[in-house]
């Protein structure tokens, strides 16, 4: 029973973003804007979208995050967002649009946070990111959208994506701004906590965060709730009545024991558990949101 | 009850594209090329249609509408162009695949309306763009593509997505004349009309066209046939079985009433049926292509 | 009975791409990176190679071939890169991650074959084009990368589509030489023959190497095994219990027979056996791997 710290993938207030070593590489470029919904892939509306950025901003570079968030999934939105942000360049701009409350009062925002921006409905999908900048000393910049100036007229009640988030987003990207488009706010709503609580026993109460197309789980445990030590020591993760035992540090690498699972170091900076050639969420019947225990020899 | 009218998402012939509030754009940008197929997400088809475009203009813009158009589905197809074309900028240039006519005498046409071009085969993909675009007094430009030296040879018999449609919208896309790429003809295959019916008792005769993501049933319904007026009166709506007659500004807005349907102005410009949290579609077990009909108080 | 013989889609090394009749076309143009990879569509994956590849060359063209190969499916990822390869246009860089082995010492490599650039893992990936461009007298330039420079660090052991093989794909895009990207080495690893075999009753014994979104079984037989003269003499295809004698020359043709059930030269390359407005794979029970044998009038 080994493991070795996986890449955070959380780039700290202090550093710089992890440096490629690349020749020729050029950073005055087009800005990046990236999109990530709940729209499917099989409607009109992501192509509205784009239609709106490119209209505004030719030399917009579009990348989709994804748009196969479950309707809805606020909470799924925030992971991905989390997930998926860090390796991009300063100045991405971000647009995420999973909003069951369109039309309605709920702000739509705009965040700065580690050299990026995020904009979208102020429901709870920017809350991880937040979370986990501040869990570092940093700091959000926050603005409600306020300037109607640079949406897209008339606005309608039902699409804010195309009305607001994608105009407002492609002002960014041409330089507007951010204290132009909206006046300043002092917070956002804000999820359930994503990290694990400490119970009076000492174990460590965690959750399946996401679930991804291989069937790993992802739980909230990082590195600085569970320590190269405590792992050296031998920890037993517990969730769906069965106990996880053996760590892997890649997932072909051949252990012992008769059990399939295996925890791992995943690859946006958080524990997984996995199955050797085999999805962990179907031996499990996992579901996101499903406890996972953390017993470590030194805590019991 | 009420309801205001949506955004219509159908440029009229007297109008230009909305204006959009955005510093620096620049309009003599690179061309945008859509693409819009049944072929799927995991075959090698769209890879070849780029493939083929970036090789004749690198510089092209490519944007996906949509390759989820259930195979062969020409009115599903020609629903997601009308909705999705609107919102892109003068000069772009749509390529629409869905054409299970592939290799046989059907007819692979180019068609210039509302400052937009359009490529695909004559099977009816483009009716309703047409359609829409003669209601408000606007004429469609048509030309079959016969110049092969536009093509891409030997040109195959199952893929003119690869082959003629791709390689004549990168001409465009490359400032050859459309009168350069084929010869003009009058007319193209049509659809049964978009339009809703005005029954003998005055009743509304509507369908439901299209089904999204969300489960909310997109009607044939406009502006143009249930006015602001008519929704002041009172109007009920009757599908499968069931009478809608609340209606809403915004899917999230309280209304009263039991029935957790109601009928929104939706983001393409026609009336939709919606659920508050739910799947209009699976509460109905609706369908394209079921019967809507609306009574007003004016008319009864 | 009848068929022509397709597009083979396979470059020969004697032959340039084929020539687009395109004006202003320029090929001095941003490079274009392709990918192809199992992460599915739904997680944060695709994005993070983007953002690496975005990150160290923004000029960079990037194009989904899919993201959809099954889990750990080498087999499929081999024949679709094979497939959609062709097209693109010289200079093109592909990176392929289908990688169960990811962070064991399988090797991570570079191929250079028909003036475009392949990356990803040893595992087979490369293993049908290597031997599609061997069978035209061609050869493949093989390097592994061992050039820890090029890297994104920390590497991880889960995620060397976004730690290894977008970032050497990025260095270059930017102009990097293979040679300085890792060592030269001899072969890789092959999967089992692509080319049908001979039995020696004189039947082609061959297979059905995949089934595209419209049920089409796609053979492994091409234009040399199955020539023109051979299909004049009047094949039977013979797979799942059932004779195939009728070929079209496109899907909508009308045969005689009463049989739905054709043979047809796919876009690809390979003969296909798709039926008349229907799934061929469906009807069938068909799956990859299936056995088809083929049996002339000559050789009988």
């Amino acid at each position: 029973m080994k493991a070795k710290r996986g890449d955070t993938k959380t780039r700290r207030p202090s550093e710089k973003a992890p440096r490629l070593r690349i020749s020729g590489s050029q950073h005055s470029a087009a800005p990046i804007v990236t999109l990530l919904t709940d729209f499917g892939s099989a409607d009109y509306f992501v192509a509205a979208l784009k239609a709106v950025i490119l209209s505004g901003n030719p030399a917009a570079k579009i990348v989709d995050i994804t748009h196969d968030i479950p309707p809805g999934d606020i909470e799924g939105a925030a992971f991905t967002l989390l997930a998926a942000s860090t390796p991009f360049p300063p100045g991405t701009i971000h647009v995420a649009v999973v909003d069951p409350g369109v039309g309605s009062p709920r702000r739509p925002i705009l965040m700065r946070l580690a050299e990026q921006f995020f904009i979208g409905p102020d429901n709870g999908i920017f809350s991880y990111l937040c979370e986990n900048w501040e869990s570092f000393g940093g700091s959000a910049e926050l603005f409600q959208l306020t300037n109607t100036e640079y949406f897209r007229h008339p606005v309608s009640t039902t699409f804010h994506g195309r009305d607001v988030f994608a105009p407002v987003a492609t002002a960014l990207s041409n330089g507007v701004e951010p204290a132009r488009l909206g006046t300043s706010i002092s917070d956002l709503v804000r999820l359930a906590p994503l990290r694990p609580m400490i119970a009076s026993d000492g174990r460590l109460l965690a959750r399946i965060i996401h679930i991804d197309r291989f069937g790993n789980c992802v739980t909230n445990i990082t590195g600085n709730d569970l320590t190269a030590k405590m792992i050296a020591a031998g920890p037993t993760l517990r969730l769906k009545g069965k106990s996880v035992k053996s760590f892997r540090n890649y997932f072909a690498e051949e252990t012992t024991g008769k059990s399939k699972l295996f925890g791992i170091w995943g690859s946006a900076g958080f524990l997984e558990i996995a199955a050797a050639n085999d999805s962990a969420a179907k031996l499990l019947k996992a579901r996101r949101g499903d406890t996972v225990t953390v017993t470590t020899q030194q805590l019991i």
